[in-house]
Formats: C-alpha cells, structure tokens, sequence
C-alpha cells in the first residue's frame, strides 16, 4: 500500500490528554472529505467510522481500492448527499490509516509503538478528531453520525462538546459496551497474540505478520455482523463447487468460504495492533459509568437534535441497547426521534443498502436543515 | 493423564462402514454406566455426549478429576435416576477418551492418524455406539437422550433402529445445523490449524501442542453457549480485582478471565485434532437431507415416544429448530411431547442446574416406565 501520497493529514500541535494520563501532540490525523463546505459553514456533518474502517466513507477508497464503508449511504443524491453537505471523516486515532497508531514510530525508541502505543477510548478518539472543526474553521457542525463504533463516538461527541452540533445519529451502537460484546473482542484480541508471528506487538519490527490470528479475529468478528435468519437464507448449508461432502476439512460449505476469504482479505488492509487498540477502546466504552451511572446527565446541557436508529436483526448491538440512549436523551429534556428498522441483515444492515434506512436519514437530516 | 486404567472399552470387531466410504473394524468403544441393568433389561438408557463431553456422565470423571458433565441429572434420585435406570455412556468415535479417533495409531504408519483419521459423521458415532446393546444384550433401551450434539445423535438413533428405544428425549438440537453454527465450528477450526503448533495435524509425533488455538476455539465456543442477557447478569462490566481500568491488554473485565480460564483449563482435557473432528461431524448433520427433504421420514417406522426439550435464551440451538423436530415427529404420527424451558443460562441450560428442566426430564422418564 501506498498510503502517504493518498492520505491528507493535519498535524496537531494542540497537546491531548488522554484518559490513560499520557499527553500526546503534534500527532498525525488522517481525514477525507466529500462535497463542498458552503461560506456559511454550516453544512458539516462529522462521519465517525466502525472497528476496521477508516476515513475513505465513499467512492473507491484510494489505498485499499475497495468501495468505501459507507458508500450506499454517502455520494451525491444519496442519504448523506454530498451535492448538500460537506462530510468529514477522520482516521481514529489507534488505527493504521494515517492517524497517530501503533505503526507510529516512537520517538524514544525509533521503533514503531507497536503496543508500547497508549491504549486509547472512544474519548480519546473524539477528543482529537474535534480539532478539524478548528482545522476547518467550522463553529458547529450540521449533524455527527457514525454506525457501532461511529455511533459511540457521535454520543461521545455530544456529551464533551453539547454546543457543537446541531443534530446527532448514532446507529446501531450502546452507550456502554455489553459483557457479549466484551467477550468478542477479547476473543479477537486473543487469537491475535496466540499467533506466533505476534512476537508481542513487535512483528513490522521483526519482518513478521500475524496474518492468521488476525484472519480468524476477523472470521469472529464477522460472524457477530450478520444475523442467524440472514445467514441461513444467504449460505444455509449450500455446498461449495460441489454437488456432495468433501469428507476432509477443505471448504465444504459455501458459509466455510466466505468466512475465510473474509479472513485472507482483511490482513491485507488491517494492522493487528490496530486491531487490539481499536477493540479495547470500544470495552472501555461505557458513557453511563463516565456520568456515574446516569445516562441523561450525559447529554443535559445538549440543544442537539437526536435520531437514534437501531435493526431488528441487530444482536450485538440490540434495539434494546439503543431504546436506553432513547430513555436517556428524553429523561434529559432532547428532542429525540427513534426508528427501528426492519431488516435480517444484523449489525451491518448500516452499512448496506437498506433503502428503508436510508431514507429515513435521508429525511432526518434533510428536514431539519 | 493416565487414561487406560480409569477407562471401560469394548473392541468392536464388527466392521463398521464409515459415511465416508471407509470401513473400520476391530476398534475400541470407550463406556462408563450407571445404576444397575435389571434382569429384564428393560431399565437402560443411553445418554449421548455433547462436543466436548465424554463417558464419563456424573459423579467425579477419573481423568480429569471434574464433575462429570452431566452431574445435575444423572444419579441416585436426579432427574435420570440411577436407582431406577441403568444409564451407559460412550465416547464418541473421533474422540479423546479412549474411543477410536485420531489419537489412536495409524497401523499403516505406525504414527497417531492425526488429520489421516477419516471424517466420521453423527451416523458413524451412533452406529458404533449400538454395538453397546449387544455387547450388554439389551433387546430394548428405555431412552435414548442427550443435549445439543449428543441430542442430534439420539434423532439419529432412532431413525437408524426405530424399534431400539421405547422413548427418546433430544434437548437443545437440531435437525440440520444452521450456517451460523457451522460458521462458529469453521471458526474454531481455524484457530486450531492457525496454530503454528498444530504442525498439520502431526503434533503429537512432533511434540507439539496447539495449545493456544485451541484454547481461542474454546473461547468462542464458551461464548455461544451463554446467552446475552446471562453473561450481562453474571458478568456486565464488573473490572477484574482493581478499582479501575488497567489501560493494558491485561484482563480488565471478569468476563475476560473467565473466558481466558475456560480456555486454559480445556487444553488440559481435549484433544485439538478431536475438536477438528467433532465439530465436522455436526457440521456435516443434516437429518432432513438424509431423509430427503422429508424430517417426518426419518421417523415414519418408530413406536418411540418423543420428548423435545428446548431452551428460550438458546440461540445456538433456538427453539424454533427443535420445534421443527416436534413438526416433523407430528407429521409422521409419533407421539411427541415438548416444552421450551424458561432460562437465561443460554445453551449450557441443559448442563447446568435448572429445576424446572430436570423435573420435566424426571417426571417423562417415570411416567413412561
């Protein structure tokens, strides 16, 4: 990957304290942006991406060559129409396309972080992304949203800055990371480090790569993305290339397949380390603890108008989940609208062309111009 | 572990032929019983192991020096009463604990067959374990019975020797397994083979052990077992010993020890090449296609009376699936009974102390003797 020539970064001086207690500045913050920023300066909407996204939100991502994670979603026309809005999304921080991560090289060592990286939070993340709206001189921003992790950090958003944004929709996200949800990344995170090539985070240092325990983090975690009813009608128990069992441990089932192409493609595009950073950020999620287990003091002093939107297929992050922002933002006096949306998909169904989803973001952000 | 002198085995001198097309002969079928056969033979009942079960039913399992894994049920008054019936139990074929699998030498190496075991089926298992009937000169079992794997094996039982068992009692399973299980058993299997120390299969030979992907196959096996709602009951995000978050990859949250502790113990016990191929077999479960496309044929010729079991908080083996059984065991005009027990243990319910299971277990094996 070629990353630099495609990456735009900002450098930010600004020293961050981050809730580990480290200080860090004058650190990298990849971003993109899409559509055009009127004089106004009114038209931004802040994207925030999910677990293994990045800032590339649509049209083909430049490093990977793919699609962007939320190109049904984010084009010209489109729910987030970019003819109208001027979109901004920004690497986390923790991640590996071009923000400050653990392939950063660390100035005391001139090796790469790899985990001598802080481990960082959602808290973090939001903290460091909000100097683009001095980067871009933007005094509020239109609207903040972001799907699972995005939702997070969009709810995030709200609570440190209440006067920064005029609308907020987080998507299919928890204001605090359940013990499920907990035991999938760690499941994750540990078939990273039982991989030999791990070498304790020190792999770019010792020209190995931990490709396989990444892959199956991966297969882990792609499982959770899809719902038990959409994988039945999609894979079922149909068979790969062949009309009966291989009686061996090859691919029979076509579900077998995909699970590890998934697997063998991800490695390409995604750091491990990364992987750890970004998964412990979302455990240590827990917005309800940070305002001492009272949600609504989260979001009191907020004039943010609210949209949250859960899937009915959803099980890592259930409507449930999102009905208790819900409760929350009317318990402290925000207007607030809530849709569920009907969908087998799971988890991903936000990043898939769900026109019912869709449109409703479509009308949110619309209306409310 | 010192396995062969705790371990009952008869050796199967009957050829057996396998699914695959391979044909075994003259091989050891690990058992353990229970309570007494009586003089009309007419009190046994034979319990079917889960995935990584084994023989070893109630009371303390001689290896491992555990409970065994169905302790809650099985003994003097429990629900499957030892005073009253004579309960057998056999390894698995492709299992660890002395039944013929890819532990056992290779005669035409020399060597553990490793991954050169052939791929058994639920069908070879249940096959090789009737010789179990002969070998006690059995006519008739009272029941046959077992939860999730070991329930698909009793479905089996009495499709293959429906004049074998006057009752039958599968808990937690299914018929066909879904693409979301299979999809969680390929998981598995991959953090097995991922392990640089499988070494292909040949570990063993090799002095080697695939420890750590076997313990990650554990992990993600352990979460499917619990269900959402239980695992936030028991763990939520209560932190591990500390007051605070540890900003490391160490254990922070309980739910991570646990699962770390689940894993580590389970290598102690299990066999990675067996997980291999245990899991394929229940992939390769698929009772509706045996029967073809027609569930209610594969029962048409049996008297035994059925009681399906079912779990509410099963989302691994859902309710909706074993209600399928008791639609198609309609349709053939067996008499069937069934009850969806309230729990929010998840899967493991049927291994664990849930009053209103075991008596419903307890009262149809009394009223029907």
């Amino acid at each position: 990957m070629n990353v630099k020539e495609n990456i735009k970064t900002i450098i930010v001086k600004k020293p961050l304290k981050l809730d580990c207690g480290e200080t860090i500045s004058d650190y990298p913050l990849a971003y993109e942006t899409y559509g055009k920023l009127n004089d106004k300066k009114d038209n931004a909407i802040l994207a925030f991406h999910a677990l293994t996204g990045d800032q590339f939100v649509s049209g083909i991502n430049p490093v990977t060559k793919k699609s962007g994670w939320w190109s049904h979603a984010v084009g010209p026309s489109k729910a987030i129409d970019t003819n109208k809005f001027f979109v901004i999304c920004a690497n986390v921080i923790g991640g590996c396309m071009g923000s400050f991560g653990p392939k950063n090289i660390n100035p005391k060592t001139n090796k790469e972080f790899g985990i001598d990286f802080p481990v960082i939070t959602i808290n973090d993340m939001v903290n460091a992304q909000y100097n683009l709206l001095e980067f871009f001189k933007i005094d509020k921003l239109y609207s903040v949203t972001g799907g699972s992790m995005g939702g997070m950090q969009a709810l995030q958003f709200v609570a440190n800055f209440p006067d920064k944004t005029k609308t907020a929709i987080p998507i299919a996200c928890t204001a605090s990371h359940s013990a499920q949800n907990i035991a999938f990344n760690e499941l994750g995170r540990q078939s990273i480090m039982a991989d030999a090539n791990w070498k304790n985070g020190n792999y770019s240092y010792l020209n190995s790569s931990p490709n396989k325990g990444l892959a199956v983090a991966r297969m882990a975690a792609h499982i959770t993305y899809l719902s038990k009813k959409g994988l039945q009608e999609k894979f079922g128990r149909k068979l790969q290339e062949k009309d009966d069992l291989n009686f061996s441990f090859d691919a029979d089932f076509q579900i077998e397949s995909y699970l590890r192409y998934q697997g063998s493609i991800f490695v390409d595009r995604f750091d491990a380390n990364s992987y750890l950073y970004i998964t412990r950020a979302m455990d240590y999620f827990d917005l309800v603890k940070q305002y001492k287990g009272n949600l609504s003091k989260a979001f009191e002093n907020s004039k943010t108008k609210f949209f949250i939107i859960s899937f009915t297929s959803d099980w890592l992050y259930p409507t449930a989940e999102n009905k208790e922002i819900v409760i929350a933002l009317n318990a402290s006096g925000v207007e607030v609208g809530f849709i569920e949306i009907t969908s087998d998909k799971g988890h991903d169904s936000f990043l898939l062309d769900v026109p019912e989803f869709l449109k409703a973001v479509k009308n949110f952000l619309e209306a409310n111009y």
